[in-house]
C-alpha cells in the first residue's frame, strides 16, 4: 500500500499530507468541518505568532500546497468511524457526509490538534459568562483581525486591557498541569497588535512566569515592552469583578510583595491547551496510548520519539501530543512524514 | 543526484542522516572529529532532558541507526573546504583526514550545532576561571554521569549547591538577547540528578523566568520542587565571591523584594547557547544568511519554514538554526530530511 491516511486539517496536518506528498506517496487528508486549515481558520487568527505574517494568507499558502497536489485526495466532512489492520495495512471506514466509504492505508498521521480550555469549566471566578467584557485570547484574535478591538458591553473601544496568563494551565486543581506553552508568546503578540490597533490603551499581562524562549524573547517580549509599552506584572489574579460598568482585577503583585487592585475595561484570559474531541476520539479509535491529560502519547520504543505512539504506522503530529507552537508543528508533520513514508517503504516492517 | 549531505553528527544530524536514509536516498555524512555524537558525547552528558534516558545509551541507539544503514557513507575527521553549484547539483569540497575529497549531492543539511557561552568571555563577574568550585552545567554533566559530584577545589561533596540560569542568554551587554531555551530544565534536570546523589545536599536555583514550557513543568519542574526539595529563587545574582574556602553570592531576592547572601560550596553556571564555529564557518562556505547572532537564519520563501535557509536546496537543523531541545532537533532534521528528498526528487526545480 502506497497510502497514508492523514486526520485534520490544521497547520500539522497540512504540512504532514504536503510532505508525504512531496515524497511521492498517495494521502488522504480526512476534515470533519467543510473547510480546511483547523484552529487558525475556525478562530479567524490575526496574525502567526512569532513571525506576525497574516494568518489568513499563510493558511491559505498551505492549503494550495496540498490541494494542488495530484496525489493527495482531500475529504472534508469527514469523519473516522472505527479502523483495522495494522501498519503497512490499515483499513479506516470513514463517513464522508452521509456515505460510509473505506480507506486503506499503509500508515496513520493524526493531526486533530488543541481545543482551548473553557475559562467557565469548574473555576466559576474568572466571570467569563457572566461579565461580557472578559474574553479569551481567542475570541481577541477575531477582533484583531477585524481591526475591531471593543468592549462588548460597549461597543467602544477599551482603554485598559489586562491579559490574564495561565487560564487552564499549570494548575493542578482542574488536572492541567502541563503549561500550553505558546500562551505567553500569543498574549505579547496580541498585546502588540492592541497597542497598534488603539495607541491610546494601556495593556497589562499578568503572569507567573513569561514563558518566551528562544527567539521569542527578543521577537516578542522586548518590543513588547520597548516599543510597544505594554507593562508586564509578575502576579497573582484571584477575583474578577464588576465595579460600574468596568472590571475589577485583585490579586497579587508578587514582585513587589503587595496586594494588588485594578480596574479595566477589557479583561483577556490566556486559555490554554486541551486536547481535542477529535484528539480523544481518534485515540480512541486507532487504540493509542494518551498521556494522563488526554492528549496522545509519544516516545515510541526509544522513548523519545516525539512523533511515535504506541502503534506502530500511526504517528502523531502537532498539539494533538500536547502543547505545540507553529515551528513544532511543522516540523514533527516533517518527521511524521518520513516515519510514515519509512513504513511503506519496508510493508510495515 | 540522489545523494544528500549532512554536516555535523548531533542529535540533529544523525537524525536527519537516518531519515533521508529510510527514504531511500544516499547520504554522506561528515563529521570534523573522530567520533559521532555531537555535544551531548563530547561533553559527556548524564541523562537527556527531559526524558531522564541515559544519554551514552540513546546516543548509541541514534548513532547505529545511522551507520547500519547500507546507503550511509560516514566520513568523520572531515571539515569542508569550499562548496559551489545549486539544489539538485552542489559540489562540496572537503578534507578527509589529510586527503582532498570532492562530494556531489543534491541538497545540503546543516546540523552544525551550538557551543555553550564562555563565561569568561566579556562578563568577569562569575569569576569561572578564578574560583574551582564555580563550574557549568557543561562540566557538572560529566560529574553526573560519573556519579562524582565534587568540589573541584576539594574534592569533597557539596552541600550547599546553587545554580544561576541566564548566564550568557537573555543579556542584551553582551549581544546574545535570545533565551537559550533549554537551560531552565538542563538545571531542573541536573538538580534532580544532584539530590538522587547527594542526598544530604542542598539545592538552589536563582533564575528570572522558569522556562518549564509544555510537559516539563509536570516532569521536571514539579518533581524538582516536590520530590526532590530543590528550592527556587527568582532574584538576580549580580556578585559571586570567595568566601574562605567556600563563595559568597550577592544579589536580590525579586519575590522577597529583598537583598539576598549565601555562601555555597559550588556554584553552577547554566550557560546558554551561541552558534558553534562549525556553524558559523558552514554559514560563509555554502553563503548562507546569518541571524544577529550569528545562527544559521530560517524562514525561506513562506518566512515560517523552520529549516529553510536562505538558499533552495540548503536546509538546517536542530541548533545550528538557534536554541533547541531534544525534540527540536529530531523533529527539524524529519522537516529537512524532506525537504531535501523533495529536491532530489525534483532535480532541483
Amino acid at each position: 500500500m502506497s497510502r497514508v491516511l492523514t486526520i485534520g486539517s490544521g497547520p500539522a496536518g497540512l504540512e504532514a499530507a504536503r510532505c508525504v506528498a512531496e515524497l511521492g506517496y498517495d494521502v488522504t487528508l480526512i476534515e470533519q468541518l467543510d473547510r480546511l486549515g483547523g484552529t487558525p481558520e475556525i478562530e479567524r487568527y490575526a496574525k502567526l505568532t512569532h513571525h506576525f505574517r497574516d494568518s489568513e494568507e499563510a493558511m491559505r499558502e498551505m492549503i494550495t500546497a496540498v490541494t494542488s497536489k495530484p496525489n493527495v485526495q482531500v475529504l472534508p466532512n469527514t469523519t473516522v468511524l472505527s479502523a483495522s489492520g495494522e501498519a503497512g495495512k490499515f483499513r479506516v471506514a470513514v463517513k464522508n457526509g452521509g456515505a460510509p466509504q473505506e480507506i486503506e492505508a499503509g500508515a496513520i498521521i493524526i493531526a486533530t490538534g488543541f481545543q482551548h480550555f473553557d475559562p467557565g469549566r469548574e473555576t466559576q471566578y474568572y466571570n467569563y459568562y457572566s461579565l461580557p467584557d472578559v474574553i479569551t485570547i481567542s475570541d481577541l484574535e477575531g477582533m484583531l483581525k477585524d481591526h475591531a478591538v471593543l468592549r462588548p458591553s460597549t461597543g467602544t473601544p477599551p482603554q485598559k486591557v489586562a491579559f490574564i496568563q495561565c487560564v487552564g494551565s499549570r494548575d493542578r486543581q482542574i488536572g492541567n498541569e502541563y503549561c500550553s506553552k505558546v500562551c505567553c508568546g500569543i498574549a505579547s503578540k496580541q498585546a502588540i497588535e492592541i497597542r497598534e490597533q488603539l495607541p491610546d490603551s494601556q495593556v497589562f499581562i499578568f503572569y507567573i512566569d513569561m514563558r518566551m524562549y528562544g527567539y521569542w524573547e527578543p521577537q516578542l517580549y522586548w518590543p513588547a515592552q520597548e516599543q510597544h509599552k505594554v507593562t508586564y506584572v509578575k502576579g497573582l489574579v484571584s477575583e474578577i469583578l464588576p465595579q460600574g460598568d468596568r472590571i475589577l482585577i485583585r490579586g497579587e503583585d508578587t514582585t513587589m510583595g503587595r496586594p494588588m487592585e485594578i480596574t479595566l475595561d477589557m479583561v483577556v484570559l490566556s486559555v490554554g491547551m486541551e486536547p481535542s474531541e477529535g484528539t480523544k476520539s481518534m485515540a480512541g479509535v486507532f487504540g493509542v496510548e494518551q498521556n494522563q491529560y488526554g492528549f496522545i502519547a509519544t516516545g515510541g520504543a526509544s522513548g523519545i520519539d516525539p512523533v511515535a505512539t504506541s502503534r506502530p504506522g500511526i504517528f502523531v503530529v502537532g498539539a494533538a501530543a500536547g502543547p505545540s507552537d507553529l515551528d513544532d508543528s511543522f516540523s514533527t508533520a516533517g518527521l511524521a512524514a518520513v516515519r510514515a513514508a519509512s513504513v511503506l517503504r519496508n510493508g510495515g516492517k
